[in-house]
């Protein structure tokens, strides 16, 4: 258990895998989507849309878990737990374009819609265990 | 939103499709690891061993969340959140034969440890959400 991602496990990050995020409703009881993140050296970033559940979660109770499977075998992954440090708009097109980069190939974000606000989410990881 | 698993998706527990499960840790914050899964027409039933984070976890509070994604497209999803309402080690051995049969294409589950023992538990889906 450690509170940063090991070095072995960074490659996750460079592959097409998906964070399975879960955040807290406001009842406390769990809710899990997957996301799109990369990570900056110090913190996992996610990105999504205001007034989304999980936005809306999260700017509730920054407290998420995720959990990251290696997409070239299940039985290697990360599962962190950790805490929303920032939530911003800044950043968050140019964001969301870097992942369209890393997980589709595109440039540009192609799902864009002109009423949505992308929102950019740094995640601290506090307890990281890792496997396989 | 849904409270049982849409005849459209049950496909997805004929693959080899992990459940990225959600549960609470004593402070109410989150944990996330993947688990084998099936579906018996009502519940989505899990297997893990006694003792495990996992278990504590479910046994203490029995809400829990869970993501299901396509292995053949990460954009189709079911996202359920549910409550644990059976927890048992009758069957359990028997039912984790059954996923390494499914997942590893093995007649027994090979990784059972002398000291283990292995529990199902059983969730009930109160909303179901599906993607794609």
């Amino acid at each position: 258990m450690s509170n940063s991602i090991p070095e072995s496990y960074r490659d996750l990050f460079q592959k097409r895998a998906f964070a399975h995020l879960a955040t807290l409703m406001p009842d406390g009881t769990p809710q899990v989507t997957p996301v799109w993140c990369d990570y900056d050296g110090t913190h996992i970033r996610i990105n999504s849309a205001k007034g989304r559940v999980k936005d809306r979660n999260m700017r509730r109770n920054p407290q998420v878990a995720l959990e990251i499977m290696d997409p070239d075998n299940p039985y290697r992954y990360l599962s962190v737990r950790g805490r929303v440090t920032e939530i911003t708009e800044t950043g968050a097109d140019t964001h969301i374009d870097s992942l369209a980069k890393k997980y589709l190939g595109q440039d540009t974000y192609p799902y864009r819609t002109a009423a949505e606000v992308r929102v950019l989410y740094k995640i601290r990881p506090d307890r990281v265990s890792s496997m396989g």
